[in-house]
């Protein structure tokens, strides 16, 4: 047989065994593994290679081949589409991103305030700190930008007088602190479901035990993670309160009071990714868990990243000061400490205001971007389809209905040069198969309603050709 | 017994008891376990303790005193000295450096260039490219930087055909990365002894087996590395052939060739940290190992925090395309990519001709340098001391005459505002304690000489009290 991806059924699932074929060869055609113009084996041969009946190779063709991914020509067989939107690793050799980009959960370019970080980096660069700046610092971060970012987490009526920060290379580099500080193979972490990949990439890699605790409305669902915190007792609780990466989901106030009440009393740490809560698009600000939690464990991260210029790698975190020391030990044996000239920059970016009036625009702008994202569902995703009604930050959630995939929608999608991720991403166990993450704010209006109706008619495209075939292969009785 | 940290005795060891005792006293006043002012037990009490003679004790008192550790005050005992300067953690805390800084490894302040920094930066945030460089970038690193890199490293005949490169931050991350993608629990990986104590920490971290090899005057032994390879089969080699950190040596261009060899035949991974190789005082360019390997399996590590500028965090790693992947992957999972304003910056200073102009003079006054220290060695050090004669870099190793130990004479050179790294932090197992690291690339020649003859003195006084001196305690017989 033509060199092919290995095909698991999972026999438990609920999508059909067509359709978990056509899927897994969308994956691969999406991760390179299938490249553009290659045949594709026979459906009779597929067939007694997985050992299936013919006609399930030929529904997960139809369906392929429906969505644009391969190309059928009589007598020679099927090939993947040759006119196919170049894969994500060839799309990342050549640097040419997707006309249309919900996969990256990142603010604006076009509405970075030029003139003013050109203003203040000059400020910086003619200042007497430049040679400080250009000097060996301290693992710990640049001494200025500690200063004021602690004055003002004070201030705020978050850090407390036994708190410390750490300077990181943005959030990410603070979970992988977190992970290298706090945790051993088997450490028992619970992680919302779904959640940020990068975080089940960091907790994932070091070993841990992660636990995933599904996000409902509210955020984190405090009565499925009590009966966890009792059983395991997990060292950690990582949740992102407001503005949820990937639902979007925000934690009410008093939820929050009683997730810091409930880790308290097991005795985990909370980390609190609080790097959205700024772009909020309604309602008043909630307290951080860090507030509601009289008990003082729960380690904050905040960064630049998604409310000014995320190619200045500049996030931190602030908690208890042992814990800070430790996480400092891990950030000199990783890099020693973060580069010094962006944390300068961004220190008189937040001095100077300017920061405060870019991030009211950026929330200005945000709403209409939200607004545009929840029309455009409403007017261009087929019926059945669900999606989240967040309040601020980026991402929204949209699930499919039966039997879509959303790595199918994301071939067809990508086809018409729209890039999204797909929700298994977002899972341990790559559940959410019909789930997708539509990051918006890095897009105008227009945009997302464009992108959107696209994605909206390769779904119903889909729904139809799912209509037209059947379930040739039913699960297997279980002997 | 007052609170008192715990000394073990090495029967085995050279340095007799009551200096091992000293030692052990002078290391936990320097790491801030025994504080200012702090009283030690009382001679009688201290030899109950540890099941010694009295006499022992009050030699190492004695010694203690002399180096100006501690006093005596007759009637009420033994202190810590109020006057001593503040320990490591008390001083990384306040930020006040010493006096005279012989322990970063580092370049010299007074020396970078910012009249060229200021323009080229300026150039960079007026330019078009600012708003690309503001934006999410790519794990690899910055576009730009990594072309200009990669085909300098090409044209110099370093990088081959099938080589790529990955951004770090600094050297360091690169060690880390290295790490993460080619180590687990036990791989075992060949390292230089003495070494790098950041490169202990990262390897020692991740659970490897560290295999130290001793360094001679031309780099690793491979005659006693050899038969490490044999028995062994180690994963991976890491050395610094040009001016290793911490002894200054350098591995001629047929030793390269033969660790090539060597290594390519064992099946091992090279990485070759060349992060020194500009600063090169006497003598003809040396080419790299990754030059001498046919095999092209070399990895090799630069950097330009040695070159140019520590605070701005920039190093990279070249080699073998799949590996650098592997390591673009961990890259993501640390940190996303690295900050994208600095390496424009470095792009820029480098294309000028800026950097190379800066190194020509770093040269220069590098070699002043050298010859200052290699000078005062001479001239202030006691009879018996011993050290390298590095060809370029910024650090020379010291090994004091028995029964001198180097953590006792830090102590003591502290008290008068000098400080330098103790041999013990370049070993794994401890050893190397009458070995010290003096960083001269970031003082003045006449620093420099005023710092050794501190130092030198101080030894002397040592020299003088451990003839007062004897041995009361000789090991114990064995049974």
């Amino acid at each position: 047989m033509v060199a092919f991806p290995e095909i698991a059924i999972d026999q438990s699932s609920d999508a059909p065994v067509y359709r978990q074929i056509a899927d897994a060869v969308a994956l691969a055609i999406g991760n390179g593994k299938l490249h553009r113009g290659q045949r594709l084996p026979a459906t009779r041969e597929l067939a007694g290679h997985l050992g299936m009946n013919r006609a399930t190779i030929s529904a997960a063709y139809a369906l392929l081949e429906e969505s644009g991914l391969i190309q059928g020509h009589v007598g020679r067989g099927s090939f993947v589409s040759e006119a196919l939107e170049s894969s994500r690793a060839s799309r990342s050799q050549t640097g040419e991103p997707p006309a249309i980009n919900f996969a990256s959960s990142r603010p604006a370019g076009e509405a970075f305030p030029l003139a003013s970080f050109r203003r203040l980096s000059r400020a910086v660069i003619e200042s007497d700190e430049a040679s400080e700046i250009l000097q060996l610092g301290s693992p710990y971060g640049y001494t200025p930008l500690r200063r004021y970012l602690l004055e003002k987490s004070r201030a705020d009526g978050i850090a407390t007088a036994g708190d410390d920060i750490l300077i990181t290379n943005g959030c990410q580099q603070a979970l992988d602190l977190l992970a290298r500080s706090f945790t051993a193979t088997n450490t028992k972490v619970v992680c919302e479901d779904p959640v940020y990949h990068g975080l089940l990439r960091v907790f994932g890699r070091s070993g841990c035990q992660v636990m995933p605790v599904p996000v409902g409305p509210h955020g984190l669902d405090l009565d499925l993670l009590e009966p966890v915190l009792l059983q395991h007792r997990p060292a950690l609780i990582v949740v992102t309160p407001s503005y949820q990466n990937p639902t979007g989901a925000t934690m009410p106030a008093d939820v929050r009071r009683r997730l810091a009440e409930l880790a308290s009393a097991s005795g985990a740490v909370i980390v609190e990714s609080d790097i959205y809560s700024e772009l909020r698009y309604e309602g008043e600000p909630v307290p951080t868990v860090k507030q509601s939690d009289g008990a003082g464990r729960t380690l904050l991260l905040g960064s630049y990243s998604k409310i000014s210029f995320p190619g200045l790698r500049v996030g931190w975190v602030i908690g208890p000061r042992e814990m800070i020391a430790q996480m400092a030990e891990e950030k000199q044996v990783s890099d020693l400490h973060s580069d010094q000239l962006s944390q300068a920059v961004l220190l008189r970016f937040a001095q100077s205001g300017e920061l405060d009036r870019h991030v009211d625009r950026t929330r200005d702008m945000g709403r209409q971007r939200l607004d545009a994202a929840l029309e455009s569902c409403q007017a261009f995703l087929p019926e059945g389809c669900t999606w989240t009604r967040p309040a601020g930050g980026m991402n929204l959630w949209i699930t499919l209905p039966a039997p879509l995939g959303a790595e199918t929608l994301l071939a067809a999608a990508r086809h018409q040069g729209v890039d999204f991720v797909p929700g298994r991403q977002f899972s341990l166990t790559q559940g959410h198969a019909r789930s997708l993450r539509i990051s918006f704010g890095g897009l105008s209006p227009e945009k997302i309603r464009q992108g959107l109706r696209i994605v909206g008619e390769a779904a119903k495209r889909q729904v139809a050709a799912s209509l037209n075939t059947w379930d040739f292969e039913p699960a297997m009785a279980l002997v």
